[in-house]
């Protein structure tokens, strides 16, 4: 059996780290971005996602405006708001999202048919472009805001307007004669069919995600078919040249060997793949499941978590391609990244998935999002010029700010949602075998459903400020409990004391198993000193390189601490790293090294010289990548050039 | 007085570097280029330039295909058989070219305009779209070939043709009322009406050219104005985000002080304003040439004389901003800059402009053609992965190889004008006080006017493989003549003899001057060891990091010498570096260094770990970058580490 999530409902979070984070998801991030979709932010590119949804219902006259996909912006935010809700109620907010989706359900079609762009614009060309039209995606975030809603303040009216939809989609799409054979230009219905058929038991909308899954990259391809059509016209002009690796639709999934194509696209798909295969013990999809995350973690993945390294068209290109200034990294893909971990860490009881879900949630996902939750970043580059970071150049998409608001604005709804959901994180929970896995260290106090009992835990920690956690198991069930503890990659002395005795700590799959009896408390403890990294000599970009890395947490150098022009900077690795703690964005570790840097005094002026430059004496101070850009415009740099090499 | 270029047909080329490029233009380049442009070659983009003008004309039916500039490679195409025919009359050739002036000629409507895209697609839109629609391009690169064809020929068809256009163009554009207050936004008409004026001696075309450089960016923007038009169609739709900086409109002329935007127009419109200053004695417009000449070579050029940095709209960005592997430097941009700084040259006398003109020749624009003549560089990097120059990524714009031809084929036609005028760059002539100015050490028998008389001279050279060269001057004015012979800037132990007699070498404005009142020869010789260049520290792309060059080479590591994994390679500056003559590609001189590189054994696997990677010893072996890629596929740097930093 697949571990599941603890209930969002019985996980309160109260943490040093995260609190000020998540605890903005309903303080300033929902409020703010019911401000976005309302077209209220001064200066932030227009949303108008909520007035398309009033058109479409016929309240207001008007003409469509924003992308084809436009509808997810208000799926998102309405999932983050379930998602808080089930934590913390809110009348007033519940009052608003029931507005919101009453205002769905009179935009939907008597058949049951939700999307704005197409009921406004094209209603005649429904389910004609599926490559490009982006109605299954659509429709999977409103299912999974409905379930997410559904479950967090137990009213069924979204849930079942989307059950409507998803009947519609089940009748229009399969293998049977008369239906449509294809599949979504971009996953996610498969997710959102999946979560429906959990919440509803309706195991139909299960087996409607399986034949997406199952139907993709078979024969020739949909979307070549769908474009050769004489009346196909492109919606997005970068698809020209358009490739079925783009999309997955290269090959059956289950002889996919190497993540391919955009990268928000593939991880949803492998987060279906993984679900269908859980669901289904299907060996053949869980193998390539495990196949494409080695791929991704062994040679397309940043050290921050980051995926889709390319500028252009946000995809993936090949192993070891990993450019630090120029990539793409878009916040939505990590966060796909780490619900594929989750899924894999729920099947597979290996805490190794949960290492890359940790770093991507600790570093891309949280840079995505200012401190005050009020700007964003979609990119996330891994070195910053801001003066080269130009519109129409290589470049433009690089931004050394966050942004208020986008016009294809999928990032900052899914951070959101992600911060309000970080509880699933958190636990995985082993109900028939009584056991709790201890995946994040992130104080907490919960209640964990264990088959017919139940237990009450707390975790209590200042991670990742320090390597150790204590979890106090309040109550448990008659019979006991396991309790599984992941040991992290980078733990270093893991060490395990349950009520005051010392436990041999030899973890197994990542995870070190304690029993217990009855109420006790189990201390946790381990050494996550300050090191620096190398990236595989493969890597070209990162070659004499090395980045600084404390238990989770990326560092990078910033100019506020270090000037500018920093690639001239040299870290000296044999001098060590020190640690110490900061003020700084409500508290940190900073990392300062010794290094040199090419002192721009001693060179001779011109653009090329053959005098070589002088070195000065420098000491370096490192921030946590998540932090950087909350100082102002100023570089910024992840992988620094090793001395003595 | 302004220097001006020998008369091609004056000047025969005989050398063992340049020869088997410059050869290739008619046994190889012009035969290939008229099989592309009548579509004849086998998997290579499509052209149809010629059919445009035969459905233009009437001869046959069909739509307009290409670019809406296509007329331009049939352009380049006669420009280079006009300076061709200079040197090497060739009967089939000339009637071939004849046939195709017919064509033009049929092709030009009754009023003098000559546009095949206007023509066919949208008669009625002619000059609507100064922004896009290349019609003040097309027309500039005609006159420029009917330049070149009335000079290597004497036959006035072409020329005719052109004078009526230019008329045309005369009557549509200027200051006056009635006329339009436009002009062009890709520069280019500007150059070919100087020429026209020239060639004609009618001022008017020089007045009109005066009137082009002087208007741009003056008020209110011309191509704001055209874009605001309820009726304006995009062309390209790169250009959504259109700034008046990528025409060089976003200010006076003579007020700009960067180069920016689109790196080919702007050395055009440069290349416009140096003509314009000398022939009106124009300080203002002067000092802006030199201002954006210096910005050019102090903080925008690649060592190897490519500009424009972006992979994105072939651009400017900003200073110092020279990335290696994802640059742009298109081979056009670097011809632009070779003409641009000839003119300063002829104008200023100062042999700093030849040291940045030599560069370009002998670095990115021979890199833009193979040893065969038959494939092209569109794009010049300094540092290839072949996997990675991905279609549809960020370096999709990078070609590991060479291409056959292009769909906006500007650079290869444009190669092949350079080659076969190389001629114009060898001398300076100063008629009037009977000067000869050496600029390029390239062996050559030439006759040189010097207003009444004549010198008849010749260069013998194995430069660049040997420092040195003989200049015989056979003949004479009676009257005596001065040689000014360049001093490069990279040249050491400058040593010129006299007809035996060893002359002191003090160079003014990087000339050393000799005055001859009889036949004799002149021996110059100089050292130019290969070295290590180091770029400015802002320099982000290069810090750390060393290219080696001899003379005017640069020189770069070839996978096929030094095998794969290039980054990953360490130079040891201090072991020096040693020359060797090679019979690779017709005889070269390599550079040998010794260095280390990051084992890649020494891995211990995965993607990231703590563990520093070994090096180990090796020796590199650096080829001129003229001649990467003519081996096959495979990693190219020019940029490499430097060991002991």
């Amino acid at each position: 059996m697949r571990l599941h999530s603890a209930d969002l409902k019985n996980i309160s979070i109260r943490d040093g780290f995260w609190s000020k984070h998540v605890d903005l998801v309903r303080s300033a991030i929902i409020p703010y971005q019911w401000e976005a979709m309302n077209d209220r932010i001064p200066d932030a590119e227009s949303s108008h996602c909520l007035e398309n949804f009033r058109i479409a219902a016929g309240r207001t006259k008007g003409e469509f405006y924003g992308a084809v996909f436009q509808d997810t912006d208000v799926a998102k935010w309405l999932e983050a708001v379930g998602f808080s809700l089930a934590c913390y109620p809110d009348a007033e907010l519940e009052k608003t999202a029931d507005e919101v989706i009453d205002l769905i359900a009179e935009a939907q079609c008597d058949d049951g048919y939700i999307n704005t762009y197409f009921t406004i614009k094209e209603p005649k060309k429904r389910w004609t472009d599926l490559c490009e039209g982006h109605e299954l995606y659509t429709a999977g975030h409103l299912m999974e805001a409905a379930v997410a809603y559904y479950q967090g303040t137990g009213k069924r009216k979204f849930l079942d307007c989307m059950c409507r939809f998803a009947d519609l989609i089940c009748d229009t799409f399969g293998t049977e004669e008369g239906k449509i054979h294809g599949y979504p230009g971009h996953e996610e219905v498969e997710i959102g069919l999946i979560k429906l058929a959990d919440a509803t038991g309706n195991r139909k909308y299960l087996e409607q995600a399986k034949y997406f899954v199952d139907a993709r990259g078979v024969g020739e391809n949909y979307f070549m078919k769908e474009m050769s059509r004489p009346d196909y016209k492109m919606i997005f002009p970068e698809f020209a040249d358009y490739t079925p690796a783009y999309s997955q639709s290269h090959l059956p999934v289950r002889e996919q060997t190497t993540a391919e194509g955009h990268a928000v696209r593939a991880v949803y798909l492998y987060c279906a793949m993984a679900d269908i295969a859980g669901a289904y013990q299907d060996e053949a999809l869980l193998r390539a499941c495990e196949t494409l995350w080695n791929n991704i973690v062994e040679k397309r993945m940043y050290l921050t978590g980051g995926i889709g390294s390319s500028g252009i068209l946000e995809r993936f290109t090949v192993d070891y391609d990993l450019p630090n200034e120029y990539n793409y990294s878009e916040s939505c893909a990590s966060i796909g990244l780490a619900l594929f971990g989750l899924r894999m860490n729920q099947i597979m009881r290996d805490g190794k998935y949960m290492d890359v879900v940790e770093r991507a949630l600790y570093n891309t996902v949280l840079a995505g999002i200012a401190l005050d939750g009020k700007s964003f970043f979609y990119v996330n580059p891994l070195e910053v010029w801001p003066p080269a970071c130009m519109e129409g150049t290589s470049k433009r998409h690089v931004k050394p700010v966050r942004q208020k608001w986008f016009g294809v604005a999928c990032c900052p709804p899914n951070i959101a949602r992600t911060l309000a959901s970080l509880g699933q994180y958190i636990y995985g929970v082993d109900e028939e075998n009584r056991a709790l896995y201890v995946n994040l260290f992130i104080s907490n106090e919960s209640t964990i459903e264990l088959g017919e009992a139940q237990a009450a835990v707390r975790l209590t920690t200042t991670y990742p400020e320090e390597a150790s956690f204590t979890l106090e198991i309040k109550s448990l069930p008659e019979e006991g409990m396991d309790v599984f503890l992941r040991v992290p990659d980078f733990a270093e002395n893991y060490s395990v004391t349950v009520a005051g005795t010392e436990q041999p700590a030899q973890p197994e799959n990542g995870y070190v198993r304690v029993h217990a009896d009855a109420p006790c408390t189990i201390l946790v403890s381990f050494a996550m000193p300050a090191k620096f990294v190398y990236a595989n000599p493969q890597v070209r970009a990162d070659s004499g390189k090395v980045a600084i890395v404390r238990g989770p947490l990326v560092y990078c150098l910033e100019e506020a601490d270090n000037g500018e022009n920093l690639p001239a900077v040299y870290v000296d690795t044999a001098a060590g790293l020190e640690e110490k703690k900061s003020p700084l964005f409500g508290g940190i570790v900073t990392v300062t090294a010794r290094g040199k840097r090419i002192a721009p005094q001693s060179w001779k002026g011109g653009l090329y010289g053959t005098e070589k430059p002088e070195l000065t004496d420098c000491t370096l101070t490192a921030i946590p990548y998540p932090y950087w850009s909350n100082r102002g415009q100023g570089e910024m740099l992840v992988w620094i050039k090793e001395l003595n090499h």
